[in-house]
């Protein structure tokens, strides 16, 4: 067996290893039976240890050292597999066992601590636990700057889209923060109030119509499934893809957008190279071109009017909104689609106010793991920023200001700005997309997705970790990652300019 | 760490990787995608593997040796866990790698095949793969055989039910093969037509009813759950137990007994010692002691005349059937209980005649293993047996006949004795209950199952495999397995002696 052979028998076990945790952790959120979490928890630990384990065996870095030295026998997807198991590998190693160890037990424990304490709207109560937490999530960017020759918070945003340092994402961000507070203003002041739609909407019924858009898209049901749990998610592996979603009988809007969004990771996942499912370079790229691939079905079609023109009849049939009734026309759907509201709340933020609640997570975890920055101070840090980019004050409302997210609770820094990224990278596709394909509009408006999935799984799903994002970005769209796309969408959604 | 710790570490890992087996073998018969199967199918080889591996590395010999030769440090359960340990670790040295991937290839093609033959009823496309999957079991009987310094066949048998030998096996069904037959006529001439309970019953209201009895039962919600499957079945891991049923809107009472009869292996599953349950002393005994576990539920308490006084009026409740009418009554839905019929289908076989079914499979698998049937001779041998004990030809009719099981056609061989093992040992169980207990019936009657399920937590589901089933047996009944007392039970049940 040659060095490369070696290694990749070793990443299957990884990758089905990789498998057995999705599916458990897909269980655990929409199947599992409340009294099963501790041992879910434990078996999830194992096989992450297991994983560990394989990824940092000592004959992987001189398998890879052999690997890279004869390099150009192998062909370029080869090489680009062998690029993406050292970066795995070096990830690993970085992080010594006691490391991991220490911030799984501290993560799990200041997580159910946060649990209570965000329902009491306490935050003494999980101040300590998150110091210990943020401790020692200081000592992993420490450890994975080191290995990688990158600033701490740099290596833990690596991790999630590789190249992309900090000061790129700060410089994009001033921007947001120069444009978007006055925008907003704007857009607020010109928004009418649509008709309402009453519901309620029973959920059997909500259900048929989400499946309906699904297929529509081209979500493959012989490989994939849609189900309900406390947070929508895409879980799952490429040949068995798991959506959830939530249902309100009163809202089927957000229910509905929720699948989309969820369909938008799933056909990036259930488009991954079939060839290469069981290799690191088969695998997505990282968190801000999956949440690129959401928002693009999510911001970019679905909430947009050619999409609620394809939709607006198929919604009505499945919710029995009646013909003819000006609450369910096109233009009425896509106006709830589209309602702007400064609000507290991250996950029910409108496209508009997202990037702000963003900036303000980027800017305050930048300074927790720079230690600028003490857990103590994190509230009236909150609140001050609220006030400056959403004039909302979190004062003595904690639950909805800084302790809404799991995110740090949980040990994840470096996190945030993926979302917004997404935000913008998908802006930036969708603009590709429809300055190749002049007929973008209508044949959304027609209800014909397979085009655009075509282009999408060209551009990017089929070519896994084939490139980094910003070489595929750059690629497809001509550019490197440019505000100007997403403000040219912003203005012409919601100005009409 | 001493040996035997480091043991535990070890088998705690397997024990992990046994909670990912469990909940991806369930998830595939109940949740997953059609067109997941081939990955799903390659992920749980790979924990396989990995199991196996882990159980046969070096090590673990050479730390069972030590663990035992210093046993007198050790406390019962821990002398039992290493007890348990080493009978793992013999079996899985005794397999070389490349028959065990060899059979797990042949066994799911031969599968694949058997289940588009079955549908034709096409006995000559099976045969050869068939005859694969054979010779690889004997192989494997024959490796495991002289490993265990055990005939094959005992060697298979003896991983399903512990220190039972085949000879047993042979003497207690002979008794059953020259009374059953005789028994049945009798009973068939005895046995009234019951009242027709007429349907359609929405399954919404099926799974309400099952739900009742299974909490009426003692099985635990918090840790447990109910689904639909193709087949029911009982999986998961202790923690999280996850049983099926199937449903169809004509009759009820088949998928409620099967709700009963996985509820009685769910009984088992979560009484387990809790404080071992990461380790193979805290695990199942055999399937044989599964079996009778299931049936003592199913056979002994439910289709019994006490527990259907009970039961009667709420399936009345959930099922609707009105009050007074005679059909609903105790006496006419125990009638139906207890139905016997001579038929072609094991699992669709009364308690009455499935022991012959099982008799015949015995008879024809150990001919298989010792190489005096040929595949070739299987159909004539087992339409020979049909007539002799149940009278039934399926001369033609092999979907019916021989091509009916998936337990050859996916490698088990030794397996069938257990589901009459099981059943003569729950009849034993349930005559030490009652000796112990004269209330016992009045209990049942009454609906309160503490007590019994308290009997069943003591002596059988809370020892795990601190004794061999052949001791639990013996210190709870106070005798070795004896055919008289389900015996009884038949002559008590069906001919009211």
């Amino acid at each position: 067996m040659t060095p490369y052979k070696n290694l990749e028998t070793r990443f299957e076990e990884l990758h089905q290893l990789g498998h057995a945790q999705a599916m458990l952790s897909w269980d655990e959120a929409v199947m599992m039976p409340p009294g099963g979490g501790e041992a879910r928890g434990e078996a999830l630990a194992a096989l992450a240890a297991l994983a560990h384990r394989t990824l940092t065996a000592s004959e992987v870095g001189d398998l890879l050292d052999t690997a890279e030295g004869s390099a150009a026998q192998l062909n370029e997807w080869q090489r680009a597999n062998v690029r993406a198991m050292r970066r795995m590998h070096i990830r690993a190693v970085a992080l010594p066992e006691a490391l991991v160890r220490a911030m799984q037990i501290a993560a799990t424990r200041c997580q159910q601590t946060w649990r209570v304490a965000r329902a009491a709207n306490d935050w003494n109560a999980v101040a300590g636990p998150l110091a210990e937490v943020l401790t020692l999530a200081r000592e992993e960017a420490a450890a994975l700057g080191n290995a990688l020759k990158l600033e701490p918070y740099d290596a833990l945003l690596d991790a999630y889209e590789e190249g992309t340092r900090a000061a790129d994402v700060a410089r994009l961000f001033e921007d947001l923060k120069g444009f978007l507070p006055n925008f907003v203003d704007r857009v607020l002041e010109r928004q009418g109030v649509p008709l309402p739609l009453p519901g309620p909407f029973p959920l059997e019924r909500q259900r048929n119509l989400g499946e309906e858009m699904m297929r529509t898209l081209g979500f493959d049901f012989e490989h994939g499934r849609l189900n309900v749990s406390h947070h929508p998610f895409c879980g799952g592996v490429p040949d068995d893809t798991r959506i959830t979603t939530r249902y309100s009988e009163d809202n089927f809007l957000e229910s509905l957008m929720a699948v989309l969004h969820e369909t938008g990771h799933a056909l990036y996942q259930q488009g991954l190279p079939a060839d290469w499912r069981r290799q690191p370079v088969g695998d997505c790229l990282g968190a801000a071109v999956h949440e690129s691939q959401s928002l693009f079905v999510e911001m970019q079609v679905a909430r947009g009017r050619a999409f609620m023109a394809f939709a607006a009849p198929h919604i009505r049939h499945h919710l029995d909104g009646r013909q003819g009734d000006e609450a369910w026309s096109a233009d009425n759907l896509h106006a709830h689609a589209i309602g702007v509201r400064r609000s507290y709340i991250r996950v029910d933020a409108d496209e508009l106010t997202y990037p702000l609640h963003i900036v303000l997570r980027f800017e305050l975890e930048q300074a927790l793991i720079a230690g600028e920055l003490a857990v103590a101070d994190i509230p009236d840090a909150w609140n001050d920023r609220m006030m400056r980019y959403l004039g909302l004050s979190t004062e003595g409302n904690l639950k909805d200001g800084c302790m809404q997210d799991v995110h740090w609770f949980s040990g994840l820094f470096g996190y945030f700005p993926t979302y917004t990224l997404g935000a913008l990278m998908a802006a930036q596709w969708f603009a590709a997309a429809s300055a190749r394909d002049p007929n973008l509009e209508a044949q959304i408006a027609g209800g014909e997705f397979a085009p655009l999935v075509g282009w999408l799984r060209r551009e990017i799903h089929g070519r896994g970790q084939l490139k980094t994002a910003r070489a595929l970005l750059t690629e497809a769209t001509g550019e490197a990652l440019d505000l100007r796309y997403f403000k040219a969408h912003l203005e012409s959604r919601y100005l009409g300019n």
